[in-house]
């Protein structure tokens, strides 16, 4: 009988393909004790599990056949008329995906082949990092900061190169936290305009403005211009529940026509329970499900910027987030977030290294801190033990 | 402004995922007054609605926190723990996908590259030849009929080309209801030991058997041989509810920790509520609800076998399914599935055509009928319709 060696048995891609390192530190923070601000979990107190749990039992009851049966790839047509009304689009133009990393899967594997150049921010959502990767494509960065991308960067970058797409997250970036302003959008859209470039918005922590208003999304400042070149990606995981794994795209019914073929080898069709739930609860009462998220949020990010400005050095920066989940800290220049990462985990608190969220490497003295799932005493006790970690790791510099 | 042509906008790959011709002609039999024989979905008065009502409302109220936020990509401990003791393998050796038709897309991701040899039956399943299709492989096939791939053409096969994979549908075969027989299961395993060949077993339909006892899979053979090069993959779909987008694969615990990565780029994990609700819904009962399911297909096969035997032409073929949702029927030499397709629209019936299973083209006169859907009525008199279809076009040829 041969043996079997996998490695050599697996594909080329299948080199590509890793566990994230963050996954693998995440579990080192899984310890009873260790006050972690390293998911990006939403805030579980904000989940509607009362009013789930009487929804999906009428569902179930009522309309269990559709409930529990193979559904339409495109999604449940109720959902979709939803999320058109919401966005003022028509429901051909809107896709129902398991959660928004089956977005990016498809977007790589529609969009990108072999080699392919693809420009994303740096730093950028790691998952979209993983999910392209696996296509093999040739990333190309710009720095990205608390406004967004570096639009002089990005105009170089564009006239040397065409990418298959630009992957953008211009609202309360993951991991950032940076919001590009109005201006910044649309000098950006005129770029994308002038070399038909597609731009993919990312607009996960859209309603999670902790100001007195959302500012217009690229998508919507495409439309009023009337370029179609803007593939919108968002989710009901920030405002909803992450676990029901229930997001949307938005784009020309081109687009989604071929997205739609291409989620039909991937999964067929999004759990039509988990749609059918999705859809009573936001067609009711959601304007005010979305006002409390903000004022949670808006409070625990209050208590994470106090608490910094009380424990930190001033060696060290951080984010004032206008919205989302994250703070964003840089170290002085030459110091590891990793080291601080385990010297944190000795003072039982944790956070994410921003490394990996740099798709061409950098980022070694960055980390990202989410103060989404604890409460404000939490928050102020688990900074107050970074602050130490801190200043022992600057100490020993 | 430019001006954007999508087609050229996508990657190479988006030319290969098209839309299958089977989706489109499914949507001309959702017309009213038409019987169709053509889906592949389960008997929905089968559901469990009452049960998944209750225990869906309990679950959300009990762990809603657990159930609606994000979850660890392997999927659900204790539903995973219960697959492994249902089949004899350890936790670690299961991963929870999003339905089948995931794990069949993490398989071409994982070992397919480019122009890579494939070995698949002709006739398979259609869902499997689109998600392998989208990562480019070369496919190769082998005739399969009643009793599985014809040994003979594999053998000759494996002696030329070393594909990456063998994917088979050893029991009740979608779409040719057929089984492969206990000497020819374990024959296959002797020469995929032989060659170190990795055989991808979809066992989908595994309990629906009409008789005393399941024949051992493919994978329990291997198992028992010490041949760890079995890749087994099932289902919730047929036994609970499709909706649910609930199913696994079982491998050597290298090869889940790869696919695992790989479906972290995919949707980072199986929605939790799902998992959850399936692990409650099968912890207790679950031989009783099997008993349920083959006792009524094993009727709704009876009825459509009696129906056909009446009246179907002898110029036309059809299988005696064992177990299963289908039979397979095929016309004399030279006449068109797609042809009797029109025709039996006319009389407001619909079956799917063959071809699409075929991989490398051919079954024009083979066609699928699903008997799982319909009363014992309607599938007489769907028959009936279907026959005189069958006798119009014997009449013109």
């Amino acid at each position: 009988m041969k043996t079997l060696d996998w490695n050599t048995l697996f594909g080329e891609r299948a080199r590509r393909i890793q566990a994230s390192t963050i996954r693998e530190l995440l579990k080192l923070t899984q310890r009873p004790g260790v006050l972690s601000f390293a998911g990006g979990l939403p805030a579980p107190e904000l989940f509607p599990k009362e009013e789930a749990a009487a929804k999906a039992a009428e569902i179930l009851r009522q309309k269990g056949e559709v409930a529990l049966q193979y559904g339409p790839t495109e999604g449940y047509f109720p959902l979709r008329a939803w999320v058109a009304e919401w966005l003022g689009v028509s429901p051909e133009e809107v896709l129902i995906t398991t959660g928004s990393q089956q977005a990016l899967d498809l977007l790589g594997k529609v969009f990108l082949d072999e080699g392919s150049p693809v420009l994303l921010e740096a730093p950028s959502y790691m998952g979209a990092i993983q999910a392209f990767r696996a296509y093999g494509p040739r990333f190309l960065t710009v720095p990205a900061g608390e406004e967004g991308p570096d639009l002089k960067a990005l105009e170089e970058a564009l006239n040397q190169e065409y990418p298959r797409f630009l992957y953008l997250i211009p609202s309360f970036q993951n991991p950032s936290g940076g919001l590009m302003p109005l201006e910044a959008r649309r000098r950006l859209l005129e770029m994308a305009m002038e070399r038909g470039l597609v731009v993919v918005e990312d607009d996960a922590y859209r309603e999670l403005y902790f100001g007195e208003s959302r500012l217009p999304s690229l998508f919507e400042l495409a439309r009023e211009a009337g370029y179609p070149g803007v593939i919108y990606l968002s989710s009901f995981s920030k405002v909803l529940a992450p676990g029901l794994r229930v997001a949307f795209v938005v784009a020309r019914p081109e687009v989604i026509l071929k997205f739609t073929q291409a989620k039909q080898g991937v999964d067929l069709h999004t759990p039509v329970l988990n749609q059918i739930l999705v859809h009573e609860l936001v067609k009711e009462g959601f304007p005010e499900r979305l006002d409390r998220i903000r004022t949670t949020y808006k409070a625990k990010a209050q208590a994470m910027l106090e608490a910094l400005d009380r424990e930190m050095p001033k060696e060290v920066a951080y984010t004032r987030p206008k919205g989302g989940m994250f703070v964003w800290m840089t170290l002085p220049e030459g110091l590891s977030a990793e080291a601080l990462f385990r010297q944190a985990l000795e003072e039982n608190v944790a956070f994410v290294p921003g490394g990996p969220f740099f798709a061409n490497g950098g980022g070694e003295n960055t980390l990202r801190l989410s103060y989404a799932t604890m409460d404000r005493e939490r928050i102020q006790e688990g900074i107050r033990r970074l602050g130490k970690a801190v200043k022992g790791l600057l100490a020993t510099a």
